[in-house]
């Protein structure tokens, strides 16, 4: 089923512990849909400059991803600088850009307008909520969000937050948004501000799923390679929301699914550069590290 | 089947955000048989001082601890000081008197030198070389170590790695050990220096292990309260160790649920301070959690 994401088109600059790359194609919607576009037919609504050239509509494309809602406005495309160091967890931002995302202000295609499922990435609340309330159909809308927010536009977070299905966020911003240090207090009280279903990334600790009554812990799976953690958790997201809107089923047992698949997308993302994985990945490269999930985390009673 | 402990028993003076205990009885041989006693039979190994009272020891008879290897010794009993703050990752020594544990020279009664399932807790390498060495025919054989033995007497460790089956140690401790921050580089640089069986606790990220081309990673239960994580690792020790004592299996699948008791134990003991929450449970209640752990893991293809 259709699924649209909200978010940045960027060119980053990454340097790691293993490498750096310079103005590769990245951001919170380019990884999402890059990963999702590998379950459901993706819609992408964000901003580029004129510096977006053929070569990067390419890459969209060459994934059958509709980018009817990829606005092109004057100016330069959204530019991040970043570096990680020691075990990678956490990226220092060196240089932001904002160019032409600074006045980006969402147009939903009027094709877009009755999409099922739905990503808002991680922006203004103002604008998540401007789109959600165009959207009002749709059966499951899922956001992310992030410090920068949480501190500076809470009341507008809040309002955004009490209009979602799903919310997506890393176990630090859980804490601080619910402002609870033991995250199932924390889980709580974020469920009660509107998402009922909160997905916790633990970066690779894996991540947790707390819906109504349960709690899922999904593993982070060991690899023996990290290159760059850049765009993993929008690339979780992209198979999270992915998986969901190829199957239209929203039962405990499929989100569960989802996570998994979420955290098999992640697990590619960052073994190499930029999208470089997740660009040459098949059904069965997923399908097996589905099941290197699954002999990861299985016990028997 | 008998497991034998060797390692401390203290008296533990402990502050954290839930409030604070003073003198209770600790140790990593205290949490480790309190634990396992729940599985198997356990007989320790530890020394303690004149100032060791009956109903010390009575603690450790009501739950059928074998403590003919607890040898009293003129002086004080080892008494450590220490404060969690904020989310209680890291517990901050505040004082540690060592006392009679200073001179402590493990004595195994030679009904004792049977046992086929032993732990040596986190002492001093020389000494626990020194009691593996009496053991020549155990069948399973785990090692706990800390950053003041990999750093202060690392060759020493090396040969007491070199005799043993499993070694038990923190995450942090692993990378340090290993020289290697990548988790899953590390446990195949440990796995050459002589355990083959890898458990890698990561507190509320719960644990791995790392067998012969195995990884199996075990959840953290998220809790509502934490109110004292002392002891957790040993807790974990003696859950997985007991488990594996009780039912003479060491297969992969019977490691893997190994690593779930320990998990549950250490659920347990965090809960309450001290050794409360551990001397008050039943078989139940450890089957019930052991299920929780189940629903908490489980994700169907």
């Amino acid at each position: 089923m259709s699924l649209l994401v909200v978010g940045s088109v960027a060119f980053d600059s990454i340097r790691t512990p293993h490498g750096q790359a310079d103005e590769i194609l990245g951001g919170a919607a380019t990884y999402f849909s890059v990963a999702a576009s590998w379950f459901t037919p993706v819609r992408m609504v964000a901003v580029v400059g004129e510096d977006f050239g053929e070569r990067h509509l390419r890459v969209f494309s060459d994934r059958s991803i509709d980018t009817a809602g990829l606005e092109r406005a004057a100016g330069k495309t959204f530019r991040w600088r970043g570096e990680y160091k020691g075990d990678m967890n956490e990226a220092h931002t060196l240089e932001t850009h904002l160019n032409v995302f600074e006045q980006f202000a969402p147009k939903i295609p009027s094709a877009y307008l009755e999409s099922e499922y739905v990503f808002l990435g991680n922006i203004d609340p103002v604008l998540q909520l401007h789109v959600r309330r165009q959207l009002p159909q749709a059966r499951l809308v899922a956001l992310d969000s992030m410090n920068y927010w949480i501190d500076g536009k809470h009341a507008e977070l809040m309002k955004a937050l009490a209009a979602v299905h799903v919310l997506v966020i890393n176990e630090s911003e859980a804490r601080m948004l619910s402002g609870h240090s033991n995250l199932r207090r924390a889980a709580v009280a974020i469920q009660k501000m509107g998402p009922r279903i909160l997905v916790v990334k633990r970066g690779e600790y894996g991540a947790n799923l707390f819906t109504e009554g349960s709690i899922f812990s999904a593993p982070g799976l060991p690899l023996e390679e990290v290159q760059d953690p850049t765009g993993a958790g929008d690339t979780f997201a992209g198979g999270l929301m992915g998986h969901l809107a190829q199957t239209g089923d929203l039962s405990e047992a499929n989100l569960r699914r989802a996570v998994i698949y979420g955290s098999v997308m992640a697990s590619f993302a960052v073994e190499e550069f930029g999208l470089g994985r997740l660009l040459r990945l098949n059904p069965q490269m997923i399908g097996d590290r589905f099941q290197q999930f699954k002999n990861l985390a299985h016990f028997d009673a």
